[in-house]
């Protein structure tokens, strides 16, 4: 009913923590889509033994191996070699395919270059349209085994095309409902009468938790409906699409438009909300108010407030969020001011506290939140709660 | 001279590729400062076979094995289980940890959270004292597995303790340079020469190269000062330190201010350099102005330059940088305009196309930039360069 395969990353820099592996996320995202699961995944440094003892570990476990990077043009890139070894067969220098990558990049050279021309012996291959490592299969007694090259557009490319002609298990389903600022026992409690708890499984984030739902196809569809029924509008988004994207449509959809005044959240809100492509049309802008002189001077904050509540207080967030969409004339206005630490907190207001509030009309509405965590930790929940809070608005409307 | 492990981290919500494994880029990182390098890293999903089949590819690459997670009440948390299985051993209850631990949490059931006290037979406890699941280490035949809690202050926590009496190997050394904007061709060109190659790995990342710098002791301080007299200036910091870090203690020490006008960002740079505890004294505030009608309204900037030479333009970023130095009243102001896309690029002016603009004092810099990538990509390598440009004139005052 699903899929398994395993997949191997390859390179000292995923290995020396420096860089995330975000090849390997979305492989696992789209794989998933077409009921591939993935069941074992290893990192290894661009040694030789190393791939070929990881090819042969993954090949014990699954019959499709995806192997990530190694296959530029220098001497530490041994994918291709390992996987040829590992073989027992011979790198092939494919004249024709090296010419025609000549054609686009004329620097080549084939003393210099010439890996991009080399493929094990029998490998299909996978051109790549946006840079100079094809991607390869090849098969061991059946087993199918993928190589792909490294760089996130080129890997995204080459992967794309490998899926299009891998067998699809259209019976197998996979869901997703993200729910913000849930923890996954509430979840659980409130489902588990209704729903089969092994269909589900829980993806927790900073900001919440990612429900997932898998199984069998007509299962998915029937528990999507009890868990819509069951969270409504907890659920930020079907998908998982982010938060800032949800908002976008509505925002679009309503003809609605939007301005932020953020403190401690320091841009993080607007970066967020300007992720989105498009954003403009909704997104007038905003003011990090980080100095209690910029509150007063551009968002009409009252000293008296600043002296009598803190920069972090009901009265200061307010005026805030009702400034900034006075001065942007914007349908809403948003406000946050607390303290994201590592110092500065108090025995009243100690890190974690943070005022936020949502302008709307005549109303504004205030929270007062507590946030566990880092101060980046912090600033993220706060930014992801107000988006929370915007989206229910909007949704009323 | 170098000592290897390995590290299995157990989890289905790593494997399914949305929480990206934190703990074992921290683990990856501590362990090097002491002369640990990670040959190999495995991912399984929360299944006894695949955990005891982990456990033996490990112990047959390495003398020290770490696990990270699994280490929960839930039926889905096998981590003890399949240590335990795997040695061929019991779990044993400790009452005496479970007491102490119910004193620490009242709610804690025997029944419910038996877990929290089984521990394989002959294991050596690290107690965790910000969370429930102490990590423990057990023998196999004079190798070691340490096996430690995941969620993140938990897995910190007790790794601390651990580190603490892991053998170190102070002959190896590991060091590193930030270089923005570089690229690793370039630098292998310059060094090749005068270094060992070998003793250079490179770590890209969206906004340019890690270097990284690794071997015997006398040879990193010999290769250190050459490679700082070679690229000087051109290093944002050794350590690595992000560049919002450097720029904030370079502000702090030389008293001066700092606000920012953004579009293309979004916020994105406030929000960097928000990130930094302290951040308040120097940096003031930022308008994020996303609209026209912001920038003039706001910033100052005039009607027809915006009608003339368009949003994306030296005008514009000029006076959205003096615009907001004036109206924050502070020493540096920078201003930022540019096409983040997917959409939105022209002939003249493409996807990625960004001005940027510096002011202090009488004098306003202005860049005109090309960042490929995509739009997060943009928006981080735009504010990556200004970083990096404030840095470098601050270094001269």
């Amino acid at each position: 009913m699903i899929y398994k395969f395993s997949c191997i990353t390859i390179g000292n820099e995923i290995l020396s923590g420096f860089r995330v592996d975000t090849d390997f996320y979305h492989l696992v995202k789209e794989l998933g889509k077409i009921g591939y699961s993935c069941v074992l995944h290893l990192t290894v440094p661009d040694l030789k033994e190393m791939i070929e003892k990881a090819l042969d570990i993954c090949l014990r476990e699954t019959d499709v191996v995806f192997t990530i990077g190694g296959l530029g043009p220098t001497s530490d890139d041994l994918t291709r070699e390992s996987i040829s070894e590992f073989l027992g067969t011979e790198l092939e220098f494919k004249k024709d395919i090296f010419e025609e990558l000549k054609k686009k990049e004329p620097m080549l050279s084939e003393e210099k270059h010439k890996k991009y021309g080399l493929f094990p012996k029998g490998a299909k291959i996978y051109k790549n349209e946006v840079g100079l490592a094809h991607a390869f299969m090849v098969l061991k007694e059946n087993k199918r085994i993928f190589s792909l090259p490294g760089p996130k557009n080129e890997f995204e490319h080459t992967l794309n095309k490998i899926i299009n002609e891998l067998e699809k298990f259209e019976n197998y389903s996979v869901f997703y409902f993200d729910l913000p600022f849930k923890r996954e026992i509430e979840i659980e409690e409130r489902l588990k009468k209704k729903i089969k708890i092994e269909n589900l499984f829980f993806l927790p984030y900073t900001g919440g938790v990612i429900l997932g739902l898998k199984g069998k196809k007509s299962e998915v569809e029937e528990f999507k409906d009890l868990i819509l029924r069951e969270f409504g509008e907890e659920i930020s988004s079907e998908g998982p699409e982010p938060i800032e994207k949800v908002i976008g449509d509505l925002m679009r959809n309503k003809k609605m438009t939007l301005s932020t005044a953020e403190s401690c959240t320091g841009g993080l809100l607007s970066s967020r909300i300007t992720d989105i492509p498009g954003s403009s049309d909704y997104f007038i802008g905003g003011v990090v108010a980080y100095s209690n002189e910029i509150k007063k001077k551009i968002l009409g904050v009252k000293e008296e407030d600043l002296k009598n509540f803190g920069a972090v207080s009901e009265p200061v967030v307010k005026r805030m969020a009702e400034g900034i969409r006075e001065l942007f004339k914007t349908d809403f206005g948003i406000g946050i001011s607390g303290i994201a630490g590592p110092t500065g907190g108090t025995q009243q207001k100690p890190v974690g506290t943070v005022y936020l509030s949502l302008s709307f009309k005549e109303k504004t509405q205030i929270y007062r939140e507590f946030f566990t965590g880092s101060r980046k930790d912090i600033k993220f929940k706060s930014s992801h709660f107000i988006l929370n809070e915007l989206r229910k608005m909007l949704l009323k409307l």
